[in-house]
Parts: C-alpha cells; structure tokens; sequence
C-alpha cells in the first residue's frame, strides 16, 4: 500500500524533506494534500485528519504520514519511522547517530525559518520586517557558519570518508542536507556564494545528492515545486546582506 | 555502567527533560559537567567532547548522553534511546506516537526559549527587549492557547484513557510535560493563572507526576536546580502580560 504524505500544497516546505526520501527509494505515495477532492484527498482530508475529534494519534501540524493506521507526525521522526524500510538508514545504533544529525537539521530549518518570521509565524512577514533584518543579519554572521562548520567536521570526521554524514552509505540525513544547502542557497544566494570554498565537504555531498539519478528524476519532475516565498526558505533580497 | 549525561552546569536546560527520566526510572547517571575536574569531570570535559577533533560522532551542543562508546545528541533523541531501556515507552509503533509528542514538545519549548531571545542567542535579554516583548505577546495569545489546546486534545482522545499522552502507562513523554507545564508556569504565572481551568486534564498529568515518588524525591533534591534567569524558561514580568 503506498504511504500517504500529508502536506500543504503550493510550497516544499517541511514536506520536501520527506519527499526525497521517498523519491530516492522510489516508494509509492501519494501527496495527499495535492490531490483531487473527487478522490478524498486535497487539502480539506488533510485539515479533516488533523481537526478529527476521534481519530487516537492527531498530529499537531503537517508533515505527518499514514502508513496504514499509523500516523506519524513531524519530519525527522517520519524519517526515523521510513529509513529503515526504505534502506536509508543504518542498522544499530547508528540510527541514533544520524537521527541526531537529522534533528540538528531541524533546528537550522526552524532558525532559517524564523529569520522571515522572528516574531509571529502567525503574521505577514511585512509586518516583521525590522526585527527580521535583525534575526537574518544574526543567523548568517553567526548560525549559519557555527553549524555549517559542524556538519562540515561531521563529514570530515565520519571514520568511514567525508562521502556521507554517517557511514559510507546514503542516509536520509544526506538528503536533508542536500535541503538545507538548496534551500539556503536560494535564500541567501549573495551570502552563500562563497560556500563551496567554506565547505567543501558539505558542497560535495550536494552535489553527489543532486546527481543520483532518482534525485535528478525527481527534481527535473513536476513533482518538484520551486521554491517560493510561502515556503520556509524565502528569497527576500533586504535580508541576504552579509557575504562570510 | 552509569550513563554519562552532559549539559551546562547552573541551570535546567533542556538537559532536565532527561534528568527527569533517569530519576524517575532511577537509571544510575553522573552529569558531568557539575562534577570535579579532579574526576576528570566538569564542563571542561564536555567542551573537549564537542570540540574533539578524532571523535566519531560529535554533538552541535548540549545536551548529550555517552552510553559507553555510544554518544547520543538532541533532548528528544536520547530519550527516544533511554525510553525502551528505562522502562518508559511502548513496544511496536507506539513508540513513533509518543517521539512525535516529543518533538511537539521540543518544538514549544524553543518557541518559549524564543520568547526572551527573538533576534540573537548569543546576545543578552536586553538587547532584544522590544522584539521579546511583542514575540512573549504573540506566544501568549497564539501560540500557547495552540500547543496546550492540542496537547489536551490528545490526552482526552487518547483511547486508553486520559491519564497518560499516549497508552495507559508512563511515557518519558509524560515526564516531558510536566516540565514544560512547570516551566510555562514559572516563567508566566500571570498568563498561566487559570491553566487548570482552561486545559484540566493538563493539569491534572502535571499533578500526578510531580507526585510520583520518584519525581518527588528528585524534585526535593539538591539535584533539581530552581528555575532561573540562565535558563530556557525565564520569568521577566514585562514578558508576562496576557492573561487569557
């Protein structure tokens, strides 16, 4: 039975990062919320599921998975739930290692986030605009070098080669990787244009990503949104000021 | 072999989640950094940790937890690690249930954190007051109504009774509330005046795990270090402004 991947439609967003391991493996699913409400699906299934007064496992916020009965809720714990089903994580207590890495990914998407919506993700960033000036300027003359530094000595330290984050396979971490460096890209292209030479480590694994051929499927496919200023990573020039 | 827990000495941190855990599953531990350098001990050693240069796995920060050669970053992920072993998650897939409150859990207490620090970890409180005050508002009007109001929606839909988030016993995501409870509580008496009334059966799981024997022994210990100003949940009074 394919999995069902609950996400808002219109935007990568948190769902992205689930979708690569999906379409890495090439499993079967279906992007619920982008489908037809003639099939059940669309974004009301969605807001029925997470809004159901019955229902025994609700989910705060999308992404969440239905695998059968069982909904799994946020990003790193339905890769926890797919990698070993999908051979993208290793067996044994390696899994921790890189659900470790995984979170600390989490943490960078909710900062990156947040540099557009410091104060209230409930209102427009227009009406934020000053403090994210400030929360922006912060995260890439601080956060941004002091974790990409991290995840760059992860792969230089990693006993198995600089290949991947964890042991010399594939994980779902190097997807989510791959992500971020898109996604920070995007966002902040004048303050990352020098980051292949910061972190060529981190710049390689990008690549090596981008180029698997299920990947490269992927991205080339309609499946694919661009980003866009409703996702996490927004492209807004006043807040890509720094070159590091 | 005691297992190793490394945070910074002074205050709860996100390290108290874990401690919870341990004490209440009387798990033998040492915390490290508030031990002596002559024991090889303090927070020098957790710094040489994070900033080992031939360590395999290395942690982006505290907290972490070494279980001999095993070391185990991320709050949440050690205590999806410890859950099985203490005695303090379900079998089967239940246990992506009550990680996923976990993260949920994680998720509010960074945007609580966020409250008193909306622009720049690394600066002071005061140099970000104004921004803090109107995040504080927000969190208070929006966004704690939204992440209490869930997690009370999940106690009363929980199909094994409301006693427990997820099946019919303790979880070290029962553990986790009561903190974040407790912690809310500290850092916003005024906001948080009526929370028994407004989420019950919130209030009541608090109330239950902070009489369970092992919790209270911990709680009157010298061991759990009093809520304060270094920590996640701090209370500064112009912060606290919205009763609802």
């Amino acid at each position: 039975m394919a999995y069902e991947l609950y996400y808002w439609d219109g935007l990568q967003g948190r769902g992205e990062f689930v979708r690569l391991a999906l379409e890495e493996a090439q499993a079967p699913y279906v992007d619920i919320a982008r489908g037809s409400e003639d099939d059940g699906q669309g974004q009301s299934a969605m807001m029925a599921l997470m809004g159901s007064k019955t229902e025994p496992f609700i989910p705060f916020a999308p992404p969440f998975l239905k695998d059968g009965d069982l909904t799994v809720p946020q990003t790193a714990n339905i890769l926890l739930y797919l990698g070993p089903k999908l051979g993208l994580a290793p067996d044994g207590d390696l899994r921790y290692v890189v659900h470790g890495l995984q979170l600390t990914i989490a943490d960078m998407v909710t900062e990156a986030h947040d540099t557009h919506h410091p104060i209230a993700s409930g209102q427009y960033y227009e009406e934020q605009k000053d403090a994210a000036k400030a929360r922006a300027s912060d995260f890439l003359a601080h956060r941004l070098p002091k974790f990409m530094g991290y995840f760059e000595r992860v792969l230089a330290q990693n006993p198995r080669g600089d290949r991947h984050l964890v042991g010399a396979t594939l994980t779902y971490a190097d997807l989510s990787m791959f992500q971020l460096i898109e996604g920070l890209r995007y966002a902040f292209p004048r303050a990352t244009a020098r980051f292949a030479s910061h972190y060529p480590r981190l710049a390689a694994l990008r690549d090596a990503v981008a180029a698997r051929p299920n990947v490269a499927g992927y991205l080339a496919s309609d499946r694919r949104l661009p980003f866009n200023e409703t996702g996490i990573f927004r492209h807004y020039p006043e807040l890509d000021t720094r070159a590091h």
